[in-house]
């Protein structure tokens, strides 16, 4: 929902040449692009908020060059956005106030693996998979991962504190981050270049960077935390009782196979009716049963996993919790299995237009929060469908509704306000992974109290106080 | 070493009347202890740095009322020093400025284990070894453990951002904390307990107040996040080669072990030897090998684990890293290996009075590390023991140096020069777990640099106006 009350300067009617002039002046002409070579690429990103203009596109080649733009900018009170993949689904990355895109697709590559600290340092924005696929020639896992990898830049994914499937084990991209560059809002070039897990020499200052939405400063650099290499998954399908017998087999799962667990994709019976139809993909299992799990265990030895993975389902079966399950065979089996989750670029079209919701709760409230939230939709909006899925190991629950008449975002809006209310009664997030950005503004405050969001604005102020730095983000001042 | 240069206000000649007097009436007269009352115990921490003095100490005994003293102390600007179990060894603690000792030990006692989501939520004055124990009775394991545990309390341990021997694991206690509750400085109640591991609505603001030594608010509360239970360990003392094999055996056994590696000290020979004759433990292996290794793996099915555990040790041989070995046969046996490392506490003793470092590198620079101290240790204080040991999965090299000679701490100031210029070339961290407090304030500036300071001190000035929390902790403004 685009933020109406919220407005930034537009920056529209302001003189914009000093700006441009420096800027010129800072990269050379030919690397200031406006008019139609700033191309329609740089107002939007994946979340469907567009900008209708923007000033200028820079696209800096190195740390220098972004200090000298933002200085320039600094020096003009002139906003500026950072971008990276343009993937997100929040609008954080879209440029509002007439700002200047500061592009980092030109600062791409690895700088080094250092294979006996597990690190690897690269510029911000390296895309995502040739991370994954550095780490694995060097023999780690960098194991950051979610659909966008082949798009999307690490710098974006900091920025946003990226999440995915594999959080259950290994953490949000915070986990995965040990150092960063950033260059500040008046070009200041801040390094924090840690390589070390353990570092307590004051505060660890790279957290008001990580997730932050690139309000604060500009991620330049990044070192990266490398994880084991893994050879191979064991991966299952099983059709449970219930939300509780979910929880029950999770827990066991953890503690049977010492934290292991790498992915746990729960599916409830609409979305996995709507995957293996309108999805097109075939089913593994019935439908209908109450509940579905996917669920991965990646080890260094599948082989030897397999026995205590399949004691796992044994031990659901024998408790009662499982009524069915499949235990992939081989490779092409898993993927199949996990073409259940991916095929939702297709129900998205299937289904469109669609709200989709990523929100997360205390675990111990999910099986009353989807009852409730379907609750919502039977009482007031019966006609309209909507599939609950989510990587429940770590309290993310999505939801896509849809299709949503189109009356003016009226639906929409009182689709949203019932189910962000249902979030805040039960004290979970608005936004579990995809961020705040433009998207959702007007529901930030149904999960920060008026502390908190003071809080945010006291240090937003203190770091960027001409709030230049992709200002009207997360919230206006 | 006491900071000089960066005094804080002592405050000892203003009329603290009118300070008392609020306090006496947030709290009731009973509950503000001053004179004798205040006893020595809220002067120090474990570090040696104690203070002269303080105004009084006060006991809440709930949020309400550590509030009620902020809002006091900040209408009056008098300074304030939140104290959990002070075992704390930077000195971070120990009043300065004559100020209001704030002791959270009466907010003690765990409000909460919600086993569907693996949480805990307990009050910040609760003793860490009663969360671990809580965790053990409901099937769970909570990972932060360190020496102290029986005293410390865990507002102390995230206030510090505690490490110890598991971080290789499952992190430092940042890692461990999911949600916190803060009275910010002018007495504001700032609930952020959140239980979720995936919430990405705005910044996350819980770090700003772990790792920050008390400087920017009171932690009150803190949902804690719990790992799966473990039910034993598999444990291995091994002689190598030297440090290049050590970071072989690191990456293998990790690798092989899908990351179950809990634990993995490194004991160089004088330490070693140190341990075996002052600190009087039995030698699993002889004395003189180049470096030692005390690995644990702690699983579910310690039996099951125990063969691929053992055909690492295999591997290390098979590859020429390992020269001996001893694998713990027993619980006994374990103990007897991991009392190797915990017979520092006798150690400090019989080479007292010592320094000892808590430093920090990238892996892959610890051996040149080491082998540079060392060369000092020979080049400029030939007579001085120095002996090496550290949790090096995390970069973490602990030196015990002494006995230093009584010359009014010249040796000792030499020696720390003469180490952290060693440590801010290669990269590392003066303060790897302990913190900065007091005790380093003077060595900050060789593991961060201006940029970072200007912020930290930026942040700190937007969060604490009146500069009234934990004044002259980690810096000075």
């Amino acid at each position: 929902m685009p933020s109406q009350s919220n407005a930034t300067p537009t920056n529209v009617d302001r003189n914009a040449e000093p700006v441009l002039d420096a800027l010129r002046l800072a990269l050379g002409n030919e690397e200031v692009l406006t008019g139609a070579s700033a191309s329609e690429k740089y107002l939007k990103d994946w979340s469907g908020e567009k900008a209708d203009t923007l000033l200028a596109v820079v696209r800096p080649r190195n740390t220098e060059e972004v200090s000298r733009v933002m200085a320039a900018c600094h020096a003009q009170r002139w906003p500026v956005v950072p971008q990276g993949g343009l993937t997100g689904l929040a609008g954080g990355a879209v440029p509002s106030g007439n700002a200047v895109a500061l592009s980092l697709e030109r600062m791409s590559g690895i700088i080094e693996v250092d294979r006996a600290s597990a690190t690897m340092t690269v510029w911000a924005g390296t895309p995502l998979q040739t991370i994954q696929e550095a780490a694995r020639d060097a023999g780690f896992f960098f194991a950051l991962d979610l659909g966008a990898r082949g798009s999307c830049q690490i710098g974006g994914n900091i920025a946003t504190n990226a999440g995915g499937n594999r959080v259950i084990r290994y953490g949000m991209t915070r986990d995965l981050v040990l150092g960063l560059e950033v260059v500040m809002p008046d070009g200041t070039v801040m390094s924090m270049m840690n390589k070390m897990v353990k570092n307590n020499a004051g505060p660890d200052l790279k957290h008001l960077f990580i997730g932050t939405e690139g309000t604060m400063g500009v991620i330049s650099k990044a070192v990266l935390r490398l994880h084991p290499g893994v050879t191979g998954a064991n991966t299952a399908l099983v059709a449970l009782t219930g939300f509780d017998a979910v929880v029950k087999l999770l827990r066991y799962a953890q503690q049977r196979l010492s934290g292991l667990v790498s992915a746990f994709e729960v599916m409830w019976p609409d979305y996995y009716a709507a995957a293996t139809t309108a999805g097109g993909i075939r089913a593994p299992l019935a439908a209908g049963y109450p509940v579905y799990v996917l669920m991965d265990m990646q080890g260094a030895s599948p082989d030897e996993d397999a026995a205590r993975f399949e004691s796992v389902l044994e031990h659901a079966f024998a408790q009662g919790w499982a009524l069915d399950a499949a235990v992939a065979q081989s490779h092409a089996d898993a993927e199949d299995f996990w073409a259940l989750r991916d095929s939702i670029g297709e129900m998205l079209q299937a289904f469109a237009p669609t709200i989709n919701f990523d929100v997360s709760f205390p675990i111990s409230r999910i099986g009353d929060c989807v009852e409730r939230l379907r609750a919502v939709m039977v009482a007031q909006f019966p006609d309209i469908p909507a599939m609950f899925f989510g990587h429940v190991g770590d309290g993310n629950v999505h939801i896509v509704v849809g299709p949503v008449p189109d009356d003016g975002r009226k639906t929409e809006h009182a689709i949203e306000k019932a189910f962000y209310t249902v979030t805040r009664d039960l004290e979970g997030s608005v936004s579990a992974e995809h961020g705040i950005g433009l998207h959702k503004k007007d529901w930030l405050e149904y999960s920060r109290n008026e502390a908190e969001i003071a809080l945010i604005k006291s240090v937003k102020r203190a770091i960027d106080p001409h709030n230049i730095m992709n200002p009207g983000k997360i919230l206006s001042l």
